[in-house]
């Protein structure tokens, strides 16, 4: 790896990359190709950073920032039009082609085997072959995303919806009409335009997507600057903050602590944002403590039936080495499952997988007996 | 001070003392008498003991362990009988005695102006010409606790509930009886006793006290062995979980991640085990959002309104050195006030205090005005 070059590229100095490498640059050397990874963000580099041993360079997709106030932040934020996509529910992946194997990294830079595998059979050969540098910047999405399976999409596996395009080596996306024109080139899903509007008008606009999108279970929106110049915001429906809530709430001792405040904070300012009724407010509360309340209900009396608290999901694989890498790539996240033997389905194979939540199976089991908190 | 007597009293060797004075012993010189107090708690010695420089010991106040499965913690703890007691809702005090002078301890083991002075007022000084050695724990409770104020209990001010009682240099209380005849003695108040139950039928009684009590706006309850051998618990009522959501949300920035989290699980493991039908668990759920939701709401409608984000609360003194001295002490404590200017009223001063919440204040300012959260 010719070092000055990667550091030019990285916009940092050579000296700079070097004193990383030992504390916030990782080694993944598995799957192949060998990958170096940003941990965290520094020196404006994002995290999930990826430098490959051939010195290319993919740069990690920036977090979107999220309002609480829709309208000021739009007022604030934008210069004068927002585009309006479409925000999905799945895991984002870059995909990338390398020596001519696509290979789809998550957000934190590893090269994950299964949407390795379903970025093969999804992207069309000639993408690559025509822009050999682009990097697709998508939602993998569907009831088989072992990591956020979800119904609500029209696919009864996975899909991978394009939302935005880099280019290897290169900081900064080409934008939303890029991105849709090249969806539309080569045959690629793109998440769902919602339209321009002018800033004045766009918070009025935006909450009646969101209403809708929330009431067909759909996340919420990401705001774009159609100039590309200001970075996008995201803002969801109070159907997925429940959601979210519910599945936290599910899973109680497995989350971050700071999962459940910020969903109920989101609520919150959504209703006042909103002006909502005294009816529309006792509504949202009811909602949320339901989404509270009932799922905690759930995992306690499945384990007061001696049941395990885990969480079910399947994936559909062409190659069985495909879902033994998987396993492994999930135990290196820290994530415990149990694989099913697969079942051949299809040409391939579809393989059940049980996720262990052993935190909270082990606190709810011991609260249970008589354990204090 | 003779470090080899407080060694012993505190049952660890006068070199571990040494090096605990330098790391989890914290000195206290400020008000007289000085002090050292633990920060924290080590080899068994319970955070807030505080040794005085005469070298007389007060141990810390044991924290009370809560269980979520009100029937099995009782038949695993509890050996044959449970006294129940009412957990009220105010400041843990330690008073006693120093030299002639009454001081009263917090939690952390400072001396609180305030609560000394409250102490002066209440008990009277017969209790430590009889019983220089004694420690009497109990709670401050009532409007005017600058703390937790609270108006359901009857008081205009505030007044000193006695609930277990230590003496200086030993481990351990006296107990549930003691307690309350040493209260009769020498006419203080102290919780109220709901009874003795075997630990079969303990769980459904204290259900319905809890129930009870949650409708009146109080607490819960301590259920204590009366042979005090095993150490107490504690329950509260949905109520009281809900009204400790409605603070933290209404000042949602300032409160520590996991008093939201432990709350609303409490009401999960509550609803299971009393079986609730659908109609309760939904009434539950709307009272846990609504605790959520309206007290957000208020306070974003607050700041946009330009209010200041604050709790306002207040204190009685009969000398305006105390209320200078309270001053310091919340200012020490971290906690940032203004004073008004003192009242007169009926022989003494009624000072209102403002508590400034700034991090939900400038939290809430901010995300009005559209930045991301």
């Amino acid at each position: 790896m010719n070092l000055a070059r990667v550091a030019q590229r990285l916009g940092i100095t050579e000296c700079r990359l070097q004193g990383l490498q030992e504390t916030i640059i990782r080694e993944s050397a598995w799957p192949e190709p060998r990958l170096l990874r940003f941990e965290k963000e520094t020196s404006g580099i994002e995290a999930g950073t990826v430098i490959f041993e051939n010195g290319e360079i993919v740069f990690g997709y920036p977090k979107i920032r999220r309002p609480l106030m829709l309208a000021a932040a739009i007022k604030r934020h934008f210069s004068d039009i927002v585009a309006v996509e479409e925000k999905m529910n799945g895991h984002n992946v870059r995909i990338l082609s390398l020596n001519g194997e696509i290979v789809a990294l998550t957000r934190g830079g590893f090269i994950c085997p299964y949407s390795t595998e379903v970025a093969r059979r999804l992207i069309p050969e000639s993408v690559f072959e025509k822009h050999p540098h682009r990097v697709l910047c998508g939602e993998m999405v569907g009831p088989e995303n072992p990591y956020v399976a979800n119904d609500i999409y029209p696919t009864d596996s996975i899909d991978f919806y394009l939302f935005d395009i880099a280019e290897k080596n290169h900081r900064g996306t080409l934008g939303v009409h890029k991105t849709h024109e090249f969806a539309q080139e080569f045959g690629l899903l793109a998440t769902a335009f919602f339209g321009e509007f002018r800033k004045e008008s766009a918070a009025e606009r935006i909450k009646q997507i969101v209403i809708k999108l929330g009431r067909q279970g759909r996340e919420g929106v990401v705001m774009k600057d159609p100039e590309n110049i200001v970075p996008p915001l995201k803002y969801t429906s109070s159907k997925t903050n429940c959601s979210d809530l519910a599945v936290a709430f599910r899973y109680y001792n497995d989350y971050a602590l700071d999962f459940f405040v910020s969903r109920a904070v989101r609520e919150g300012y959504q209703s006042v944002e909103w002006n909502e009724s005294e009816e529309e407010r006792r509504a949202r509360a009811l909602s949320l403590g339901e989404s509270i309340l009932l799922p905690l209900v759930d995992t306690i009396k499945s384990a007061q039936q001696g049941e395990n608290i885990v969480q079910k999901v399947q994936i559909r694989v062409k190659s069985l080495q495909t879902a033994r890498d998987f396993e492994y790539h999930l135990r290196r996240s820290g994530i415990r499952t149990i694989f099913e033997p697969p079942e051949p389905d299809d040409g391939g194979y579809l393989i059940r997988i049980t996720k262990l939540v052993m935190s909270t199976n082990d606190k709810t089991q011991a609260l249970l007996e008589g354990e204090m908190w």
